[in-house]
């Protein structure tokens, strides 16, 4: 049921083609997040409208609220939100050890308090494994050790190679549940270490099968340099034949580089954080929908942007809902930004396809300089 | 350009068509209020899909923010909302006598400070129409003296011909202003006293020919058997020929109550303020969507509603939204609420037309009691 199909490359760069329960995914694709089954402030209509072929739900949080039960009595993820499209979960990994709150690493699992409700918790590779089944996604992350983006290499070898062993566990667990409407995905560790990520590639190889293969750690801490350096050391060695996801990761600037380096899929809440704060990126630059020089603008967001908002609304209209407070300004600019990052992705795919990405992504990147700042 | 057709009455009750600049509205009808320009929460086309013939705007918030400069270079509220039916503004009275910080009332105007920035303001007769035509909304209302509920004889008095005085300068101003693409309606005052009440009609329509009339001051503290009482005592005398408004009333129990003693038209922001609290009116009474016992029930809120939300999301998730803080859940019961109250006016005017009204009402009452708290 899960099939990765290359259609065309140039250099590093993929244009493939993802098959899954829930449907096919072109790639290179944004994926939008959606942390409590619910991409923040859209309906799953305007998710579907901006272009979106997949979602991201976030294994932590749906895990504390409501409850993996809760998801499964109501069907499952897909059902329970009404996202009848692919979607995948991640493990909680990263979620729990970015915790700022009390949590105990061990060999077990990861033990902490939940931020919702100060309970205490335990995720473990095998119940990491055992959410993501009850939640029901296409396509479920194996629990990981994530490190901050600067770690030592010493730091940076123990959550490698405990992440390999936390592989295993994943995969047997999984073999055990899944009656293969659900995939499981392993995830490259290693830090900004060349040697460790080329041993957790290996690993990762060297332990089975796999329908795709995520790069997680990155975009942690570290400068944006050293994530490109840390893809391109990678590259050559990836297998060519499943699709490559790149978590946490998605910028504007952060897709074309990534996908220029051989990158296919992409997750990041920046698309709907920043358009909740007022900030939309656009084919000019960023633009903050809350300043004066808006206040009679009668022109979109964007004029060269197809989406809901910009055929719709002037800037003039945004601006005054952001100054009024109404809810509705946040959602019509996280429209398009979720909308900007997906069209990029197609821009991306088409360039492939034509074998014109060097070019276009060397444009791209020099009118966007800077855009891509937090 | 401005038209009411009586197709039907039932004792007192109505139902009728009018006929604006932006299309037609059949009545009785449910006015869901944009504060800001926007149905709080809600998207114009989920206004739209809720069956709204007719939005209403606040010309104080809109004077104060964006400011009628603002939405005039726009091209007026209707483009810049882009809401393309018709709309009514209010005149700003409501407001600023509602206002807790500091006003001081003339026979000249309104002197008040801004709650925006603390700026000193002021709004005569002249400029809320003057603020209103720059709107452009196909319906303006009178500036006029609005009294609290229980207010004694000589203060109602006091309002009741002060909003006279004032109607004879709002009607000079528009007349010099509009070219008939937007009609001017007076509104009765005089508290909850019969005599007052009377006189405030007889000198409306004294003073010239109207196309609509309202009824303001009513659900402003005092009991609803005394709201219910005036509008009896008023409805004989009523003009047939015009449509009826009952300004700032909408509870459920209200509507149906206004249209069996002749009204055609209510506006009230209890159903999006109710749905951000996660209140919803139902077939089967109030529900609470935040409540422990939908935890995971896979049913509407609904089950007799034809909403957006009800054909197509469980209580479980809405309440997971509610809980988890998302957005979306505030929007999804905002949606049913506004379409429940217009859902109300629509089998009122199918019971109306059918000549079952009476029943209907009544059994709705007795099956609804209680259900129209605040």
């Amino acid at each position: 049921m899960f099939d990765f199909e290359l259609t065309a490359t140039q250099g590093a760069a993929r244009a493939g083609t993802l098959t899954t329960p829930h449907g096919v995914v072109q790639t290179p694709a944004f994926m939008p997040v959606g942390t409590h089954g619910t991409v923040r402030g859209l309906h799953p209509d305007e998710v579907r409208h901006a272009g979106a072929q997949i979602i991201l739900g976030n294994t932590y949080h749906l895990h504390l609220r409501p409850g993996e039960d809760v998801v499964r009595a109501l069907g499952g993820l897909h059902r329970f939100s009404t996202w009848d499209r692919p979607m995948l979960t991640d493990s909680g990994g990263f979620q729990v050890f970015s915790l700022e709150t009390f949590r105990k690493i061990s060999e077990h699992g990861v033990d902490f308090v939940s931020h919702v409700d100060g309970t205490r918790r335990m995720i473990t590779p095998e119940s990491a494994v055992e959410i993501q089944w009850a939640l029901g996604a296409d396509i479920a992350m194996q629990f990981d050790h994530v490190v901050p983006g600067q770690a030592s290499h010493e730091l940076a070898r123990e959550g490698m190679e405990r992440s390999l062993r936390w592989l295993e566990r994943c995969r047997i667990r999984h073999a055990e549940l899944s009656d293969g409407r659900q995939t499981l995905w392993p995830i490259i560790q290693g830090g900004t270490h060349a040697d460790l990520r080329r041993a957790s590639l290996d690993g990762i190889v060297g332990s089975g099968e796999w329908t795709g293969i995520a790069i997680g750690g990155l975009s942690v801490g570290e400068p944006k340099p050293i994530m490109h350096r840390v893809l391109e050391e990678l590259e050559p060695s990836m297998p060519r034949a499943v699709p490559r996801y790149l978590m946490g990761v998605g910028f504007p600037a952060d897709l074309v580089e990534g996908i220029a380096r051989g990158v296919d899929l992409f997750d990041c809440v920046a698309a709907t954080r920043n358009g909740r704060h007022g900030s939309a990126w656009t084919s000019t630059g960023r633009v903050n929908v809350r300043g004066a020089a808006h206040r009679t603008a009668d022109e979109p967001l964007d004029p060269h942007c197809d989406c809901e908002t910009c055929t719709r609304f002037s800037r003039a209209y945004l601006r005054h809902l952001f100054m009024a407070g109404e809810m509705l300004g946040l959602r019509l600019v996280s429209i398009h930004n979720v909308r900007f990052l997906i069209r990029l992705g197609e821009e991306a795919r088409a360039h492939i396809l034509a074998g014109t990405f060097d070019a276009w992504s060397r444009e791209w990147l020099r009118r966007h300089s800077g855009q891509d700042k937090a």
